[in-house]
């Protein structure tokens, strides 16, 4: 009987064109002295941490500029990298009492690690899993720059090179306290990042609409974000400009990000995390190939009633589970397609030989936990020759 | 072309059957010593209170009961009650590191008051406005009983009774720290706050939808809220056992609490709270009996995507905008009999020679900021009349 949820995000979200500028109220709410900015060489070359560093030098703040965020799938040594900005000895590794953390979901996930190591000791290793991170983190906000949804989530995805493992590091205590999701920030997104952010605040949403815990409110959340992706994200990528695309897009990955981090994710994470951890390649793209993949096993697991209003979502009219599971990844497919993503996993490199480790590995990811339909070894190894 | 909007909730919500049990986990989070219970005698009489008790003791967090919200309208007498258990003089007030309200709207309103004066001192009347609150409150913690979305909101509507008038205090800094939403904690709502709650809920969904502040993430939840209003409110009027009901409707009036927190309301509620301050009866009644009214009037400038997707969500067909305002509003009258909505204003005591005060000070109520369409003094008297 009992059916329990927690509605878990940053109390303050700022969001819309120009919101970038309503933080600097925000900042003047903290007594805040020393900021450590978490970000990479191609978000500065494009003026976005100079915007902040004024805003910071206007309110008298002093900061320093960790850029070692190097490529997309953020791993432990970037995350000791930055720690090494804290001074070391005697536990005391608190010196900045704000994280602000500026770029994609690599940026962020990396910001959050430091953050909880920084004030939890240890490594960024002993937190894998969920709620592992008891102390808060420093205070971290998310300024973000594409449609990952990780600037307001609980989740850090830590790849550990030397068991070519992506960690799944959940924590309550790493969401950050702020994000701010200025459409602006997203019109420099390079076409491939578009399309492949895009498509992962897609797998957000079907994944969080699938999932055990979603309730309806995430349902809300996710059927919101899936009209908008189906919508919008084809305009995004076409035209980097399209402020309106742009705009809609962000609702998106707001929506998408809610969701999943309340109601949880299933096999597209999962799997997708073990892709990422030994082949390295865009997130996004393993979980575009996924979804349609998983979204089939799955329904199995799923109602009618939801499968149909789901269908409905996307533009695609049905009468039956059969038919609205058949359009549902056919329109997922055909979306992949339009904006670019590659046609298979084979295309981006995964090898056959491989499936059975991943496979295995996939079945440890807690975002497992909350897959609507339980899967065996020889379930998953299928799913991922399907989508080869 | 900028365009920003705020998203703006109680970092934590509990939801669900048997919530309230995960509320010890969030108390062993915080270093607590003292807590302050605000509720009301007919609270403590379902044995709610002694529940908290109970888990509060097992924590070794001592308390006190502020027993004296007397009925259903909070005062500032109310507020000053609930003062005095703090230690005057010397500016120090904070005794208290915690307020927990268990009740409806009227509690937990009267408990964000406590908490804002007790830390920024003076006088409730002091913070009637926009952002007047410039300290952060005693933290909060709301355990909710109706469906009135005060457990999630920044708002506290508080009667001053010399000048007839409620006052709306609204910040940030009053938002609760943590919600609580056990739909067990509702079943004993007798019918007619159940009635007079749930069409409030309908009343937050519709005018946060028409509001000037609406966004995709403000829409998804109000429309979301409007589908499981019409779907369950009879169902848990007639039958307050109705587990299925009650659960939906708890989820309804989150999203309605979450979409008017952040798109803000409009005419309705500034003329409802006219009407509370002058006659003090249940400000839902109040909402649902105008809310058809208003909303006639607003759907002048609203789009006419925007009717038809609403008029949906109640289950109504409708081809055209004027077609889908007429069944809208005929859908809420409708759902109002059904549950024993008083017909029309002069049911509930209101005076036509009172409509002239009530509507230069309907006015002034900072709900109008956000209503989508700007009315004349003459206007405001014409919806009164209307709804007589």
């Amino acid at each position: 009987m009992e059916n329990t949820h927690n509605f878990f995000i940053p109390k303050n979200n700022l969001i819309g064109i120009g919101s970038i500028k309503d933080l600097t109220n925000e900042l003047l709410k903290w007594k805040l002295s020393k900021t450590l900015i978490v970000t990479d060489k191609n978000i500065i070359s494009l003026g976005y941490v100079e915007m902040i560093e004024t805003m910071l030098k206007n309110l008298f703040i002093s900061y320093d500029i960790f850029e070692g965020v190097l490529h997309s799938n953020p791993t432990v040594s970037f995350v000791e990298d930055g720690l090494s900005y804290f001074p070391q000895g005697l536990e005391l590794r608190r010196d900045y009492n704000l994280i602000i953390s500026i770029g994609g979901g690599t940026i962020h996930d990396c910001a959050k690690g430091i953050a909880a190591v920084a004030t939890n000791g240890g490594s960024i290793i002993d937190y894998e899993g969920y709620n592992k991170i008891t102390k808060p983190a420093i205070p971290h906000i998310a300024i973000n720059t594409t449609y990952s949804g990780a600037e307001l989530t609980m989740f850090s995805i830590i790849t550990d090179t030397s068991r070519k493992v992506k960690m799944v590091i959940a924590s309550p205590n790493i969401t950050p306290f702020i994000s701010v999701n200025d459409p602006m920030f997203t019109t420099t997104m390079p076409q491939d990042i578009t399309a492949s952010s895009g498509i992962d605040a897609l797998s957000h949403s079907i994944e969080s609409y699938s999932a055990m815990e979603a309730s309806p409110i995430t349902d809300s959340f996710a059927l919101g974000a899936v009209k908008l992706i189906f919508g919008y994200l084809r305009r995004a990528y076409e035209n980097g400009n399209d402020m309106e695309a742009r705009e809609k897009m962000t609702f998106a990955s707001i929506m998408a990000g809610m969701a999943f981090n309340n109601a949880g994710l299933g096999y597209v994470h999962a799997m997708a995390h073990q892709l990422g951890g030994f082949y390295n390649k865009l997130h996004g793209n393993y979980d575009g190939i996924l979804l349609p993949y998983v979204f089939e096993f799955n329904s199995a697991s799923l109602q009618e009633g939801k499968i149909l209003k789901l269908a409905k979502a996307m533009g695609e009219k049905a009468d039956s589970k059969p038919e609205a599971v058949e359009k549902i990844c056919n329109a997922i497919k055909k979306l992949g397609l339009d904006i670019g993503i590659p046609h298979g996993l084979k295309a981006m490199g995964v090898k056959e030989t491989d499936l059975d480790r991943l496979s295995q590995n996939a079945l440890k990811d807690i975002a497992t936990f909350t897959n609507p339909r339980k899967g065996t070894l020889e379930d998953v190894i299928h799913i991922y020759k399907a989508a080869m």
